[in-house]
């Protein structure tokens, strides 16, 4: 007898009708993620593993710790830690350190650690300038058709909702990267992490959509890397809104063809 | 012409037929809230404003800084800071303080800052026990009502999915507390932290349901709540699942009338 009535890899399954089946589980895997520069652990935060480098270079870039991804040296794991896999250790350029106060916390929230939002804004604002052009838009027709492009990037169980995913799309619609991850900033941090440690920053003629909600974490992070559009299948928040209105950005909500709302900056979608 | 071609309040919203219509915008209201221990920061969370002595104390009960209701003297504002209301200060009883190392970082995730899932859920262990008792059980009939009364409890915008709602239901599905925020933690932390503060832990004869997904973090505060039975209408993580069977919880995923998954503790679950 299964000590909980359910066998390793098991799931219970109630049916439409009423019948119960075992199913296999198929869940979506969460494991913490310990990023270290050098010997000091900075953030600790729960991901799908996959991606490491990419997840600590995005967080990087968007806590403005680094400006150019030139400024890392290297990835690596620790050599002797039991579990290695999820620790990964970020040496800098030049063996170059960061100070931490005992006060001083790092996470997408905290580095804006502010007293209202629009201290907030202003905060981020003081790292990363608005968005300068206005010269990159976008058809409304190219517009409708990412959400469908990003499922059909997503893994099968994306689809089911138990995980996030990210891309970014260029004028065309065209993706140029997607990852997903458990957590809906992770999957951002992944997808923008790739782009900056290939050099493809600023991203500034392209659309960054997200399949849940819009925070103005995500704003911050679109905003890091140069996103003039930020695209959400869900809610944006009154702080993402403000943020983008702020930083130039142009801010869709609810993007579910053939309907979406625009919280920002109208002059980048052709509203033919 | 406003500024970004939306003015203050407004949206456009493209509907089905294709064409445009402004609206008013209703957006939930994110906000940073800074927890902090007489005039320490502990935390900074962003959060939809209201509730947040409940916040607060469910934060600090998932954290296993407090361990009963009247460890906590009392809860204001800073008396000068121009955003005090989004400062939380709390008096622990006694005047006690906390200590913060640099290394130490507190957040939901942090606490558990582990190196792999497991020793994850060894920490927590060592914080708050397994559940007890067998003998808190729910009807299937039950079980399945309750989507319907979290929703009937939400606010109209939450059921756009704008929000998050935790509820708190005792064994007849009868509603204890619902709360609402931007974040799936918070939205639990407040409707855990209002039973704390009114003295009804261990809430051991009751259901957690949250709206949104259950990662690791959130059976962790049912777990130091003492609830043995966490629902969510969509899906756990595979650390949840891991640490709700080590933990002795029930853990229901995609409840959708008239379907759900169990991923552990059957028993709970009167299958008629």
């Amino acid at each position: 007898m299964k000590e909980d009535g359910i066998g390793p890899g098991q799931i219970i399954r109630r049916k439409q009708d009423g019948g119960l089946e075992y199913h296999r589980d198929e869940l979506t895997i969460e494991e913490p993620l310990e990023i270290r520069i050098g010997d000091k652990t900075i953030a600790t935060t729960m991901r799908t593993p996959g991606h490491d480098e990419e997840l600590a270079a995005g967080f990087l870039l968007s806590e403005a710790i680094v400006r150019s991804a030139d400024k890392i040296d290297k990835f690596s794991r620790p050599k002797s830690a039991r579990n290695r896999d999820n620790i990964i250790v970020v040496d800098l350029a030049g063996g170059k350190k960061i100070k931490l106060n005992a006060s001083e916390r790092f996470g997408t929230i905290s580095s804006s650690c502010g007293l209202c939002g629009k201290e907030s804004i202003d905060a981020i604002g003081q790292n990363f300038p608005p968005i300068k052009s206005q010269s990159f838009r976008i058809d409304i027709a190219k517009l409708l058709s990412l959400p469908q492009q990003l499922r059909e990037k997503q893994s099968d169980f994306a689809r089911t909702g138990g995980i996030h995913a990210a891309g970014i799309f260029d004028a065309n619609g065209q993706p140029l990267i997607v990852r997903e991850d458990i957590g809906r900033h992770n999957a951002v941090d992944k997808a923008i992490g790739r782009a900056f440690l290939d050099g493809k920053l600023p991203l500034d003629r392209h659309v960054l959509l997200v399949s849940g909600r819009a925070s103005f974490e995500i704003m911050q992070k679109a905003l890091a890397a140069g996103i003039p559009i930020v695209a959400s299948v869900s809610a944006p928040s009154s702080l993402a809104m403000e943020f983008a209105r702020e930083m130039n950005q142009t801010l869709i909500g609810f993007l579910r063809p053939p309907s979406f709302n625009i919280y920002s900056h109208v002059e980048r979608v052709v509203l033919d």
